[in-house]
């Protein structure tokens, strides 16, 4: 309970009873420490107020994934970014373990209410193993998605920087993402560039 | 053997000594089985004179990643398409385990001369796995590389459909790949789009 008693005196308020709702970090889907390790010099000049991932508001948390945020409403807010459709907690429950059967490779991150017990922000770090630029790992920012509910918070841009911290944490040599072009301006703010020549993604569905 | 003397029964010439060069199957990073169930339907009308991932042309071989291409050129032909550096067999084969570490996630596709015992194409199916479209798999077309000396044996075109129907069989709702502006042609001719409005691609750097 160490981590979550230092997000208390980072200032948010205390949950509706007194603890916290959270299941601890026994279903961290990767190791939480990993979240403390973020150099956040990179983004220092991009919150106003200052957050980051340890001190993300009043109230909230940032954090691994967990098998409980099935309950937490995590499926209902990927919902608001894309079509989801009916997954039974079986079916979260194996591709949660699908993900961790693969180390190193899946970084889904969180953003917890924890007054309201509700996952309110979500975004994915994937890492790609290479063996070129001598075996390197490159990283991909995947599924970023913050609640209507919670706009203005700055948690969108906070789980930006947190998935791109993380990457160079891991010593990804790149990361890259694919988004919608109205989102370009968005993303440029956070250090993402369309590189000339080399801006293009091309897509076969077979959906 | 059984594959690989139906290969040479297709119509290529037997390598030199009258026998395969290669290791068998055993160290394929895949099953190679999964290259015989592709439905080349949707290419048929690509390639002239017709050929398949069964039937590559005389004396190569479609197959997955082995060991034993750390000794067929497999590294230097990764260097025609960037920087690959000094990777010793000991992290070739690090980097070989740590993928096969990730259950149903790299599919490293070569083509070698048997002649000469080389790798004169690759490129690579990497697989993501998703809670989003009912806990989907997307894949991604990564690192196609044609060597020099194989141009104009359609060898990019075959991997590059090759890696495509792969994740079709694989069921991926989606395949996406980045390329320089200058390849849109090319893929495009191979069935892949920019899509409209989210055909961008941004990157971050750290090397």
């Amino acid at each position: 309970m160490g981590y979550r008693y230092e997000v208390y005196l980072a200032g948010a308020e205390p949950a509706q009873n007194g603890c916290v709702n959270g299941a601890g970090e026994g279903s961290d889907i990767f190791p939480r420490s990993l979240l403390k390790q973020l150099d956040w010099a990179d983004y220092a000049d991009k919150f106003r107020p200052a957050i980051t991932a340890e001190q993300p508001g009043d109230g909230l948390l940032v954090r691994p994934l967990q098998k409980e945020d099935y309950d937490k409403g995590f499926l209902q807010l990927l919902g608001q970014l894309t079509e989801v459709g009916d997954i039974s907690r079986e079916d979260f429950l194996k591709r949660y373990e699908a993900m961790t059967a693969c180390p190193s490779t899946y970084y889904p991150v969180v953003v917890e209410d924890e007054v309201k017990g509700q996952v309110v922000g979500a975004a994915t770090l994937v890492i790609e193993q290479k063996f070129i630029h001598h075996c390197a790992v490159r990283g991909r920012l995947e599924d970023v998605v913050v609640s209507d509910d919670y706009r203005g918070k700055q948690l969108g841009k906070l789980l930006i920087a947190v998935i791109t911290l993380l990457a160079k944490r891991l010593h990804c040599y790149k990361i890259t993402l694919d988004c919608k072009d109205v989102m370009i301006p968005f993303y440029s703010k956070m250090g993402y560039t369309n590189e000339a020549g080399r801006a293009n993604y091309m897509t076969i569905r077979y959906d």
